[in-house]
């Protein structure tokens, strides 16, 4: 595969080999030692930060609190919730000795939390009045995956794990599309991602769930990502774990309980929604660095302009921009502006002796306008400010038209087929199991989620001509 | 043992189990199913988000960049290093198991990360250009605990762990005292415990390292507790995994490197720095809560209370106060006082029709004067902050008073056994690893530190009489 200078294959080329080649060579992640784990370096870090500082506001403006719960399950949580256990069971990393001795029970690294936090929930709630209990952590998990993929799919895993019980199943709803409409506000937002939110057929369901809802992004090969999911669990986790309370008539009654994670993989999404040949797109609001400046000059000249950028930098900060000066000696001018195209800062600032005697500055884009705008030194932290809100409400919008473009509500099975070889299809479906099977065995597509916004409609399934379900039409793609 | 009504055995009969009912009555924690690992609730865990922040604040402003690295680490890293092996291998988990398999190499929860931070250090560094190399990462660990303690010592705990990497000696031991200066900072500022910072005598020292540096509280029972630790590692860690650099002269030398911790230890270090008899005592800047308001009155006056509440809530919230309305109509104000005084939030105000009249508000201070004090609504919130400010102030002085009342120089045997069964003796000692051993078996004594800021002193060893080591006196103490 062809590599330009920069080291990495253009997407044009060859998607998959461009975003395994990116992810390290703007040094966001490493692959870890131990299969499938990985290491997130800090301008990587440094996003998932961004990212998770905003959704720990939303979390707790919503009303949930912050806790932390045991990495290591014993075995026997896991079995309890009979759907739960099958569904992760291939998946489970399990410590069988500590201290130097064999445990008498092995324990699990949690692949997610719903058991140890139900069997502390049952401890916690007597009353109506311990409802609703709404909790959150921020934690790593542990799922072995044999395909593992940085970011998108890795053994381990950051996240934030939303787990809260309820009194009934309206508020328990409720919360769950709450949660799912927190993640979506996030999406979009910070990620400019503009995600569609649904509900997952029972196909694709958690394990454990009733009902399952998701976020699926638009990645730019036309693929989906499924970048946060929300579950209503019913009675399941209560039962199993015993989460009851005495409702107000003084019965005993089981609390319906939900659970909601986001995780690192939005980085993923992050990359894969805005990238292009030249390497990462970041947004502006969840950029490491916002605005990169490079001095240009050497020799007398060089002290002057140092200091206008030493200036120049400590104003932007005090305007809370995140601003970096790559005064690297070693390296050209030329060699910094494709770095920082390929690690994705959204604007660069050229600033030489020349520019100097002008009171301004090179303003360069990472994407949208051609060329360079000269801007005034006075007047930079407010003319950044601006461009850089521009920046994020496009790069938005160019998704949200890529996603329009690519997406085609399809009444045949030939349109079906061609459709989801590069975005995706809206189409009806009977809802049966084995007829989602054979559309991915034949398309590798699979049904993303059930718009929540998508109009009534009815008629005859895509694939096999049965009454459709739902009531609406159903969105399909192939996915990571 | 004898319990108060609030269910807790008071601090001055037995400290041991005070501290035991209390972190759990006070919902701050509970153990969680796994031998030794805890549950941090959400009164405990907002108590580790405000130290976090501060700490996290303080190791960005000093240069570093947070990244993370992976949990699960391959046991042939661990052995690469001998001395840390030996250091660590009694309280290793081990994952043998995996996605349905064995292993083919066992992998060890990391205990600590040096092994993997190294590895990926030795890949990352390659010129002197490239140092010093400033990362952190806030992570959970797991060591098998035998006696485990909640907070204090669990199999699993939450800390961030700094990984230096430098050019030369001074360089890193530079880092290493100034991250120690760093801890000891944010004890005293924000957890207001007055720790003493010093070297650790060999024996004490970190597996691997070559100079280890410690913060040591004392806590009400005149115990030490290790409360955050700084290392200087040489060139150990370098040569065992090949962190290597280019010097401006274009040879090849190993880095100095060090490591750093700050653990959720810090929270029992708060609980036992400040309670008494009556439960927690929260220092402000870390209190969940720091004003509780107690709305008095039933009946048609009630509602007048419940508005003006809420209005004078609102008006804290905006003034940075964090400030909880405790509503709840099943139990008495009574009840609430004592259970606000239990879990410690430092000012408490109670209102009720007569007060409104008055427009004032009753402050009752967790501690300090005696009594209650009617404020007045309008200036609220100033005056809080302002009494918040001293209470800070006030828990920091008696702490240090506390301390130094518990810290005697001692120069005879007998006055050393008697002092440190209580509190802390200042003495001269030969430095033998086995007179260490000997004073601890006899006394439950062991060196804490070598204060940085001892005045230079010799003469010969309080227990053996040989000529004293280390140019100044050692603190000795019972520890946790």
């Amino acid at each position: 595969m062809a590599r330009d200078e920069r080291g990495v294959t253009p997407q044009s080329e060859d998607f998959s080999s461009w975003y395994n080649e990116l992810v390290t060579k703007a040094q966001l992640v490493e692959r870890g030692p131990a299969k499938g784990t990985m290491v997130i370096r800090p301008y990587g870090y440094r996003m998932w930060e961004l990212l998770q500082a905003r959704l720990d506001q939303r979390i707790k403006d919503t009303g949930h609190d912050n806790a932390y719960f045991p990495l290591l399950i014993p075995e026997s949580y896991l079995k309890r919730e009979a759907e739960h256990v099958e569904g992760f069971a291939p998946e489970l990393a399990v410590v069988t000795h500590a201290g130097g001795k064999e445990l008498e029970e092995p324990l699990i690294i949690r692949p997610t939390s719903e058991t140890v936090i139900g069997e502390m929930m049952a401890k916690w709630i007597s009353s109506y009045r311990d409802l609703p209990l709404l909790l959150n952590q921020w934690a790593n998990v542990v799922r072995w995956e044999l395909r593992p993929r940085l970011f998108l799919r890795t053994t381990e895993f950051l996240w934030q794990e939303g787990h809260t019980a309820h009194a009934d199943q309206a508020d328990a709803m409720r919360e769950t599309l709450q949660m799912l409409d927190v993640y979506a506000e996030v999406a979009r937002e910070y990620a400019a991602i503009p995600v569609v939110s649904g509900e997952k057929t029972a196909g694709e369901r958690f394990a454990g769930a009733v009902r399952t809802f998701t976020i699926e992004g638009m990645m730019r090969d036309g693929k989906a990502l499924q970048s946060g999911t929300s579950h209503y669990m019913g009675t399941n986790f209560a039962r199993a774990f015993g989460i009851q309370y005495l409702n107000q008539a003084g019965q005993q009654e089981f609390c319906h309980t939900t659970s909601w994670g986001l995780s690192t993989r939005m980085i993923g999404g992050v990359i894969m929604t805005h990238g292009d040949d030249k390497g990462l797109v970041l947004p502006p609001r969840l950029a490491p660095y916002q605005v990169v400046i490079v001095p240009i000059g050497r020799g007398d000249a060089a002290e002057a302009v140092q200091e206008a950028v030493r200036d120049l930098a400590s104003r932007l900060k005090a305007a809370g921009i995140r601003v970096h000066v790559d005064d690297r000696p070693q390296v050209s001018p030329g060699f910094k502006f494709n770095e920082w195209e390929l690690r994705g800062a959204p604007m660069r600032l050229e600033i030489g002796p020349r520019d100097l005697a002008n009171g301004t500055a090179l303003l360069a884009k990472r994407l949208g306008d051609e060329g360079k705008t000269a801007i005034s030194l006075d007047t930079a932290p407010e003319t950044l400010k601006q461009e850089l809100e521009a920046f994020q409400a496009f790069l938005l919008q160019r998704a949200t038209e890529f996603r329009d473009s690519h997406t085609k509500t399809v009444n045949s099975w030939p349109e079906f087929t061609e459709v989801v070889e590069t975005g995706w299809a809206s189409a009806l479906h009977c809802g049966q199991p084995n007829c989602e099977e054979e559309i991915k065995a034949e398309t590798a597509a699979t049904p993303r989620c059930i718009p929540n916004d998508g109009a009534p409609d009815t008629g005859t399934c895509i694939r096999c001509n049965a009454p459709s379900a739902y009531g609406k039409r159903v969105l399909f793609g192939r996915s990571y």
